[in-house]
């Protein structure tokens, strides 16, 4: 298979799924639909972002794709991949960042990308939850669905991949997990002959499982009553998404330094966020509770 | 005069500073007090945080004072002063951060500290003003009150701190300006048998100028009718001072990383804050005027 040949069909995977998800969490809110940007980068390449504001389920949701490329492999990825120095490079992928408004209903984030420099490619990626309010069936659901999707790949390893996601979102500063994890992968670069179609199958087939891991909780949470104290907690909650995103995140982070697109890059920051002083949820309140699950933990095991 | 009386009268400074200011802020606000909280940290040293919430004039107000030491200087600061690699430290320093509640009052923030590394002890700080409605009368009297702060003491020019102060506060992935500026330095280390005295008096000088500085503008603001849309850009516009902290302030990020007391550094996080997709603001409106303040001008030398 020729690089132009993979390239066009990793590009159409992202915007097939684009589309397709799309559609799926415009039917999930109900009220309100995406509308779409288009922007191009002075560097080559460029994108769309394609935004849900103030629906009736998600108070935001944005849905990225992007493919780029450039003379020069940027030193963050020739850094880590000495070989791909000063080689040229291509870069697609699929992001994105669903918060809702119901605060039992948890956030979810996803992206999934695919890179070539030089002779060489690979694929990124993963997907995790950020619930407000922990439901071990949601978390169990979750991650028993990621790890049918590892299981069916043998390029794969759910443990591993569950294992990196639990290290990656993980606030420092705060010795706090971002949420109750998922799977995450960097560098997956399958071997031999058949390696490319091993991984746009499993890309493919990630970007199909967002669904099916997410959207039942979803559908499941969005219409439980809940009051003016749980929402203050969602805010609240909602900081972290935002200091983990502006702190650690290695994305944005490329992104605010490479002057990407701000506006699609910020998109993953919550509509509305708060700031408490010094605050500590009631010991044995559901918001206790929810802390404590902010821990690895093996979700897919459990009974 | 020994290390051990600079110390005391620098940490002697910070703590009346708090107090006096604290009173202030809360005769300004006229509804809340202040609550105060002590931390220690495990290396040596501690400080006092004191945080209004949920005033009638200020949503947050937090005032900071701590004093730290410690066996070997931090590589922050080693790194940008190699003489004192390896050298025990002292620091103490005022921080604060207010976030109005009224749109058309401007946020604040000050901070003044002081440090000692092995035989050297040096001076930094500043002030900067933060409006969500740009007013030019308000810019003028803050960029003029620190002139005149400057210009009494020989130690330090107010154009330079003012210049250093716009470069400092820039978002550099926004091409934009946090505010309207103010003045900031660091390093200040007045030479001769009567620097630390210099030192001491500018340092006091300026802590006293804040009320000045930045109270009568709060004063004139603080009532000014408003609406859901004032409301609703002051919470978009604090997206921003969100993302300089996170992102770039040096303050900030040097707690993060060496786990300081986190409640206390994040407390210059605003209590609510909104972020919006690709939102501009009317050209001609008072939104888009306000953009167009924030870029360095000289308020102190404006009619």
């Amino acid at each position: 298979m020729t690089t132009a040949t993979r390239r066009e069909e990793m590009i159409a995977l992202m915007q097939t799924g684009q589309e397709r998800l799309c559609a799926a969490f415009a039917a999930m809110d109900g009220q309100t639909t995406f509308q779409s940007k288009t922007w191009e980068r002075p560097g080559g390449g460029g994108g769309t972002a394609r935004v849900l504001s103030e629906g009736a389920v998600f108070e935001r949701a944005g849905v990225n794709v992007s493919a780029v490329h450039g003379d020069v492999v940027p030193p963050s990825v020739s850094n880590e991949r000495p070989s791909t120095r000063g080689q040229p490079y291509f870069a697609t992928g699929i992001s994105m960042v669903l918060h809702t408004r119901n605060p039992y209903a948890p956030a979810f984030h996803a992206n999934f990308r695919y890179f070539e420099a030089g002779d060489e490619y690979w694929f990124g990626g993963g997907m995790d939850m950020t619930p407000s309010y922990g439901f071990a069936d949601d978390a169990r659901h979750f991650h028993r669905t990621l790890k049918a999707l590892c299981d069916r790949h043998a390029i794969v390893d759910y443990a591993q991949l569950k294992t990196t996601c639990d290290k990656y979102f993980y606030l420092k500063h705060r010795s706090e997990m971002r949420g109750v994890g998922g799977i995450f992968f960097d560098n997956l670069q399958p071997e031999g002959v058949a390696g490319f179609e091993q991984g746009l199958a499993f890309q493919a087939d990630g970007i199909r499982a967002i669904e099916e891991a997410y959207l039942p909780i979803v559908a499941r949470r969005k219409d439980m009553p809940y009051g003016e104290h749980e929402r203050q907690w969602q805010l609240y909650r909602r900081g972290r998404y935002v200091e983990f995103n502006l702190v650690y995140d290695r994305g944005t982070l490329f992104g605010l330094q490479t002057s990407g697109n701000i506006e699609a890059i910020l998109m993953s920051l919550p509509p509305l966020v708060r700031w408490e002083f010094d605050y500590h949820p009631e010991p044995g309140s559901p918001e206790a509770a929810t802390l404590s699950m902010l821990q690895p933990y093996d979700w897919a095991g459990s009974a």
